[in-house]
């Protein structure tokens, strides 16, 4: 792939990268300063020797990209990246334990690595100013939530994520709601959101019913026909969508914490708007009305008719929103 | 009182009304562009015929006080003034149950009635923002709860009170997480923070164990001792730190959900301060310190370091941050 770098009016374009770090894999993607999409490329996440090979791999593509196209830095805008943690205003990250990081300046690090200048946001705030971005732009505040292995979320007021002081805003999946849990949550406390409204938490409740012997329907569980080792969220979806007592009642838990979750982050910021993404999104909306349901049920009055939407960008967002953390167009760019 | 519309420099002077609307009186004061207090002011709130003759109440007190001072508006830079209501960033009210107010722009009809520039905001909001000038300038993100009669709250961020959408935000007080709630709130929900964690959350809760014929310490409890009909919050604080059960456990309560409802409102916006204000501030350290430890135990523990501290103005909250919100200095005007 080769890319002039001058258009026909004898500009210099300038390109972005985007940079979605997970626990798998690491999504890229290049965008051009018109919001194009010039490429889209992954590559493992190396979490060998604590994480610590998995900035320079970044660093690694960069250059490889810009060799290959034959770039150089004075056309680069920036280096966008989204990381699985909390991450400070000034880039630094206090502890990925799905990376295996400790303490880690992203953001000086890559700028080390690679003399490009770099800004990192957490991977669900830059999913939320992705999807903010790419169809919310203009609204004065908008929540986002990711519902997947966890549960994650996004604020982004005035077209700038919010980070919060210690890096931890919008982080709903610890919110201290979950009355009838028996588990301790990742983060140590017990009750979370995300112990009830993710998938891991929706095939844990599913079992424990499953095993209940003081629960009749249990017996006759459409779930029981599944592999309960390999039990997964979207089969306690599609058994809850086919009639099953079981299953519905886990998804019906599941949708009434998380609209209660939603009301208490309305309640404190009452946003303009609330999108939900993830991989738990794909339940549509079968899921979503329950959770609307559930959010009228619990919110303070005047906020009752807050839009709750599904996302639209998928899996980009997160290489699409991390882009936008350093384009200077959509006025993001933390200081 | 004859006020020099004219500095020893020759520079022309310039005065700021802070006006707090509340259910029983109007609170007022005067500002110089130096943040210096002219003069203070109160007069009774006229709740007659829907309360239409509030804000032509507060025309008279502007205009007699221009009148009294020799200011014309060229002096005048602006008026500030909160209401128990929310507020649409247009100045617009959608009813104040404790006024008799339906829907009323207050900025639009202030400005009219008076000539003056008028900035609008929820009262909450507006003492946070008079905290937050007062004592907290600077730092990026600041709550501000206020106990009393009901439970309320305002949200700072970058030295601007977030409104919401729908002139919500903030609202503390309807956070639906109280599970143990037998009566309906103001609001028409059930399970709300304030209906535990207001004062007048706090007297029925306690009558309400009083009268508990299940439990052993109601009759001898230290509470038995008062009129309860005129039972009041202060009361039970003063046999809970006494070392009455009875008023412990429900005082206990109180702090549990309120350190949750905090907890809920830090996984929002993860600010740098928290800080609470109202009439239930003066039981001081005694109930912060149980309301910190609840804080601790229900965060994600990035945040769990984040000061809780007792508000520093007082009743001086309001008028100190209505003006504010139109001091030119403070850069808190909404648009």
């Amino acid at each position: 792939m080769m890319i002039m770098m001058k258009t026909d009016t004898g500009y210099e374009k300038r390109y972005y990268f985007g940079i979605d770090i997970g626990g798998t894999s690491v999504k890229a993607a290049v965008f051009d300063e018109s919001d194009n999409t010039v490429g889209t490329y992954e590559f493992a996440t190396d979490k060998e020797d604590n994480g610590s090979h998995i900035l320079n791999d970044v660093a690694d593509f960069v250059s490889s990209w810009m060799n290959e196209n034959g770039a150089d830095a004075s056309v680069i805008g920036g280096i966008g990246i989204g990381v699985p943690g909390a991450v400070l205003d000034d880039g630094t990250v206090n502890g990925c334990v799905n990376l295996g990081w400790g303490v880690v300046n992203v953001k000086a690090e890559l700028e080390r690595l690679t003399g490009i200048r770099t800004v990192a946001g957490n991977d669900a705030n830059v999913a939320a100013l992705g999807e903010y971005a790419g169809y919310y732009a203009g609204l004065s505040s908008f929540f986002f939530v990711t519902l997947g292995t966890g549960v994650g979320g996004g604020l982004i007021m005035n077209g700038r994520p919010v980070c919060g002081i210690n890096g931890a805003a919008a982080e709903i999946g610890h919110l201290p709601i979950v009355t009838d849990e028996d588990r301790m949550c990742t983060c140590g406390k017990k009750g979370c959101l995300e112990q009830a409204a993710s998938a891991t938490g929706i095939v844990h409740e599913a079992l424990k019913r499953l095993n209940s012997a003081s629960d009749s329907s249990a017996a006759v569980s459409s779930l029981q026909k599944y592999d309960k080792a390999a039990l997964t969220a979207k089969d306690v979806f599609d058994e809850a969508k086919a009639g099953d007592i079981v299953a519905g009642s886990v998804i019906d838990r599941a949708a009434e914490y998380l609209g209660r979750g939603i009301a208490c982050v309305a309640c404190a910021v009452n946003p303009e708007c609330i999108v939900i993404g993830g991989g738990m999104a794909a339940a549509g909306e079968y899921f979503l009305d329950k959770v609307r349901a559930s959010y009228r049920a619990n919110v303070f009055y005047p906020m009752k008719d807050t839009p709750i939407v599904k996302a639209e960008l998928g899996n980009d967002a997160g290489v699409y929103g991390a882009a936008h953390l350093v384009m200077p167009s959509s006025n993001n760019e933390r200081k």
